[in-house]
């Protein structure tokens, strides 16, 4: 469909490391997901089963075990905390693909293209409730406040982000502010809960949530880097998608600028035409991956993500080394060169 | 449209002497609900406000603060449960409009109408994150349990609901089953979440939720028998709404065990063909009812309601005579003469 060269995926991930420090947390974390999300109305653990058990990387629970372990945490309570941020994820998953009207999900069709709107955003309001069951049972009141937080920002980034659909004007700050709510939100809380949990300083606290948040913000800006191709994707979403909805990603806005700075007034009219009146053809995707290219705007992405990625690496400072600050380094450097 | 006799509305509503002692607890309710549905995002506070500040009777918080008094409760922690409360009932009836493709709500145009579905599921996230806020600002845990177990029981009965529409061979049990979780846990856990924050005796504790719970189920059936007609509502549902949506509610369970038992086949072929086949003409409404008051379903859903609207009375025993308790056995008893 692209004229983009697809890159090839490395064979052993580079979180191996981490996805092995942490496999035993994991197992427990995916217990308490698999039990947590049954329910006596069948078509609950069907619905959310299709969405929970598939594909995804678990990459926000994974967050909260290492932060755990990077604490020196000694209980059991962050099993149940990762357990909660990855619902939070899934109801926010099963929200957006109804807003987007999305139809695919990590190469699987969208529970709301199978069971429809209703039982999508019904499931999701249960994962959620249930999200804060698991955070009451840990007892920690100081993860509930984080991560309820977390929850009423996502949703204001959501809806800012909806708001400035198709805005052609956005600026690269308010691109920032959207996805550091809609997306680095969850990332900070996810890794702030487990040094709540812990007990430790404050000064540990907030380095890892500056980790978390940094994370997020590289992690959104390559996943709205690859919409525009230039990585394969085993399980991920389809490239254009973005593009297709008209959605404002940083490519886009840097486009965009480069084409009024530089007086181009055709590649200007083309972007308000496809963004703005959203006025698509067939051919237009393909344009505009030329324009980002010619323009070095995806390049430019990434080297935005790739500073907020070294940006998380460097909040890690006041953790002693460990194989788990070197896991977490290793994530921050995965994200931004291939992930999903 | 219909042919059903209108009873006027009583001038003085027999929940004024509530409304009278509540109002400076409600105005306090209302000053929190409407600071903490604030956003710089501006489509939230406008939707929200849209929904929240118009024309709801504020049934729950109400309920919160009637049984916060009751226990003497002395802080103010139940001011913020009431509005974490009233943010939960507006977050689901965000939901429920969507899921239900309605158009009014209150006589007045649904934010689904007029904002469309995305900004409705995206603020219902907002604002029931914001009444976990709101939870956690109280500092109890009993009362975040409370109200995250409930809300994962009301999105339990509205998928319940979503399964069993249309089917015309729904049992009393199961109907019971889905509106004791979609409504009466809420109204439970709003009278359940002061004797806790209060620490009052298990026993008061029970006496309160076992009250909230008949109460909502009496609410729910009176819900359910107004929807053909019967009362008018000054700013309620429209007449013949559960009727168009195919909504299996006991009224018809009613009249179509009676047919079945009396062997009344044209009835049986009419409520099939309404429900089941959703096969419908403007005149069916006015059969259904013809059908409901020849069967005498209406009335003995009614009797259902003021069966359980007893039974909340009853469950005040272990509180000594007060206003607060009068007032409570006087709303139980407004609740099912009419009420929305």
């Amino acid at each position: 469909m692209t004229a983009i060269k697809k890159q090839p995926i490395p064979s052993l991930s580079p979180i191996d490391h981490l996805l092995d420090l942490a496999a035993e947390d994991m197992q427990a974390v995916d217990a308490i997901i698999v039990e947590r999300m049954q329910s006596s109305v069948g078509m609950i653990p069907d619905l959310a089963d299709h969405l929970v058990s598939a594909g995804g990387k678990r990459l926000r629970p994974l967050l909260t075990i290492a932060s755990a372990h990077l604490c020196e945490y000694e209980g059991i309570g962050h099993h149940k905390l990762a357990a909660a941020v990855e619902f939070i994820h899934s109801a926010t998953l099963l929200h957006d693909d109804v807003v987007d009207i999305s139809d695919k999900r990590r190469g699987k069709k969208t529970a709301n293209l199978i069971w429809g709107n209703a039982p999508s955003i019904l499931v999701g309001d249960f994962l959620f409730a249930r999200a804060f069951n698991l955070m009451v049972e840990t007892g920690s009141m100081g993860a509930l406040e984080i991560l309820s937080t977390a929850s009423s920002v996502i949703a204001e980034g959501e809806v800012q982000q909806l708001a400035a659909l198709r805005d052609i004007d956005m600026s690269v700050e308010t691109y920032l502010e959207i996805i550091g709510a809609k997306t680095a939100a969850l990332f900070a809380a996810a890794a702030e809960v487990s040094p709540v949990l812990a007990n430790v300083s404050t000064k540990k606290r907030n380095a890892l949530r500056t980790y978390g948040q940094e994370l997020g913000i590289a992690f959104q800006l390559v996943d709205d880097s690859l919409d525009y191709g230039g990585f394969e994707l085993s399980l991920g979403k389809s490239v254009g998608d973005d593009f297709r909805e008209g959605k404002m990603t940083l490519p886009v806005i840097l486009a965009y600028a480069n084409a009024l700075k530089t007086k181009d007034e055709i590649a200007a009219i083309f972007w308000r035409r496809v963004i703005t009146e959203h006025n698509q053809r067939d051919i237009d995707l393909d344009n505009a991956i030329t324009l980002l290219q010619k323009t070095n705007a995806l390049n430019d992405s990434l080297d935005a993500a790739r500073t907020h990625s070294d940006l998380a690496i460097a909040a890690l400072k006041p953790f002693k080394a460990s194989p788990w600050k070197s896991a977490l380094t290793e994530l921050a450097a995965f994200v931004v060169n291939r992930v999903h």
